[in-house]
């Protein structure tokens, strides 16, 4: 067991052993949302505070639900980054939970890099649920363990992400976990959304679609986040769903034995067919049970955890 | 003992002997209440969703308290009807909660019959705590309960309901339960609000206030929602007062055992006098009281609990 | 120890005696926040309302933690004061809060005086969290703790409380705290602001700022609160801060162990220069620390609590 982060700032600082050190702590977390009693208390007596400045429904409430069932003391602290600008900064406001003795702060922001700026001026350890288009490490470590749980291993795996690249903080948090494991990715989607500058990150790059799907192990479809489409970059819902969207025309050229994945919420009709969503292949709420056992092993080892033998 | 049900969507479906199972259970966990250590582990590591897609103080906070209660771990999301229509179903929603293993999901809804819908794609405990004009169970057990705790029983009992029926799930639900467990009911308010076509559902109908106040043993009010007055049906707030609110005078004409409920909030000065409101013969802080014991009793019992003796 | 209070509603009902049981208190509970497991059963089973009818996020927070580790159920009841105008009156609300077995509520609201009137009406004890321009007792009581920490006594003391007075709860408050414990507490600030009439409490009042600057042992800065801005009365954000802000210039006229406080949030470079702020002299983060504690230890008493040897 390998595991020497005192926070969760990104994938990109991590090894490849710390990945599958929170992807094996992460199998014993999964054992213990099956149990009658779903609960452990490897965080009793600890204060998380969950401090989302940017909206999000979906990943607090995985992260409040995994605090919860390692008995921490919860503190949520929602904010819009608007109110940051009247009143205090984000330092004096961490600066302030930390006073309060928080442990563990769980921050969401619209700017990339506020975690590690955290991390600087916190003792409390820091976890990035999410920095602007930067890196949402959460995420990955939840679809490399979905990925690993049904495939056996990583390495070797193509996985084509397709979508909305650019400013996907999934997408490069994704690249960076599944390069390190072993895995090829490759990236699919309209040009303006997927700059040839991302093979510098270890993957390829194709603006063919057809290709893109025949080769693929794992498909990992980006939502389309159309309620703040970008204009002049983005080439209309409809023409997306027609050119890239997963239909059962397109899902037959892919191989018997892919899978499909999605962070969620998902646009049924849009980025997927909604069959295709419900089907066998469809790996999305597994995706879903699994973020829960990944947020409780990151929380666990940054606490100290020496793995899973512990909770035997 | 009996309860047989894996959810808990109405009243209309369950047997007289289930709701008088839930009345026992409550008793017990009144009296948890009155301890100085107000909980038990009954829910222990079991994971409550409370979805409440239309607003909502009272209930929400009594689940809450009931569930807190039972040692259970609670994740509270609040959606408006219309953050659904740009985004996920509500299936989606659902779904997505229970692959965070949640056990029961307390869903209030807008639209009549979303509980119904979630039992049938859930593996999930389903509790209603209010679908638009159709039932709000818990209120009626809760209703119940505190007729038959100061009453003794409540077969023979005449309860006369008052207010505006047409469109009251609380109304719905206590006709169901008061009527199986033996009860007369009579409906009575501005015919334009009480149609003739309850009598179907097994209680009386009556167009003539001082009747249905003489004959009452339980005299059931009902908050008149003059923030989202209906204007062609609804005779106007102070017309209303006038006619059907319950005044000394009114008052009078009652039996002089005769008890004052209402589910709250209260309009002082429109429904009820604020004097009547806070007398003796006025049950309404009870059914509060009530009403969190008959939460727990339901958690409980759905939970696979075998009554007040694991209580003792 | 000393301590008879049903409720904390201000610092002017108490005695100096009790004031000294809480800091006493207090200081145990600031051990509990350093452990690795923050947390005692003291409340457990018991329910606790934080009833927040204006704003707060900071107040709020410190005293949801303080009651999470005393392990408390917790039910946060937030509210505009002009939900109250359309619905229930404050006091049906708190009477059906304490129908649910509430055994404390803590308060905040607009009005002067709510937290009197709650206690007269509920059985539950009621904490005063901010009660308009009246009190603020939890946080002198954290302010004369932190003074006490650093200095081993308050009695003989030079404190000058600089700012914006007139509407100030947090001033009222540590007035009668600081004077019953023996400080003197001298009043500074733009003579609109600091009406002569606040000697009447016990201290002296001066225009002049380097004279108070000088005596001072203890400079306790309040909060501009330049978002709601009085015109008629206010000088100007500029011109305040050129003639009270706190700046080197003016630290340079203070004794060399004076030390400075502040309630939090500050506005940087307003009331105080950025680097003040986070010298070696600035106790503002600790009272944050202290007032975690000292909320703790005043639950603790209400709740019945015999006195730090409980928690050894």
């Amino acid at each position: 067991m390998s595991w020497n982060q005192k926070h969760l700032l990104d994938i990109e600082s991590l090894s490849s052993d710390e990945i599958l050190t929170v992807l094996d702590t992460a199998r014993a977390f999964k054992a213990v949302g099956e149990r009658a009693i779903k609960k452990v208390p490897a965080l009793r007596g600890k204060t998380v505070v969950n401090l989302f400045v940017e909206p999000s429904t979906r990943t607090r409430i995985s992260f409040e639900l995994a605090e919860q069932r390692l008995s921490a003391d919860i503190i949520n602290f929602s904010a819009d980054a608007s109110s940051f600008k009247k009143g205090e900064t984000l330092k004096d406001t961490a600066l302030n939970l930390e006073a309060l003795n928080a442990d563990f702060i769980v921050i969401r922001h619209s700017a990339s890099g506020a975690p590690h700026f955290l991390s600087r001026v916190l003792d409390a350890r820091v976890i990035n649920a999410g920095d602007g288009a930067h890196e949402h490490p959460t995420q990955a470590l939840l679809d490399a363990f979905t990925i690993r749980e049904r495939k056996g291993n990583i390495e070797g795996l193509n996985v084509t992400i397709l979508g909305d690249i650019l400013y996907s903080r999934v997408a490069r948090s994704n690249i960076w976990a599944l390069t390190k494991l072993g895995a090829r990715v490759t990236l699919c989607g309209p040009s303006t959304l997927v700059p040839k500058t991302f093979e510098q990150m270890g993957c390829g790059v194709t603006y063919n679609v057809d290709e893109a799907l025949q080769t693929a192990d794992i498909l990992l479809l980006l939502r389309i986040q159309h309620e703040r489409q970008r204009k002049t970059m983005f080439p209309g819902i409809s023409e997306y769903t027609q050119l890239y969207g997963l239909n059962k025309a397109r899902l037959a050229k892919t191989k018997s034995e892919a899978l499909i994945m999605h962070p969620g919420p998902i646009n049924r009709g849009v980025e997927i067919d909604s069959e295709i969503a419900d089907c066998e292949r469809s790996l999305i709420l597994e995706q879903v049970t699994n973020g829960l056992a990944v947020r409780m092993a990151v929380l666990f080892l940054l606490n100290g955890g020496k793995g899973p033998q512990e909770l035997a």
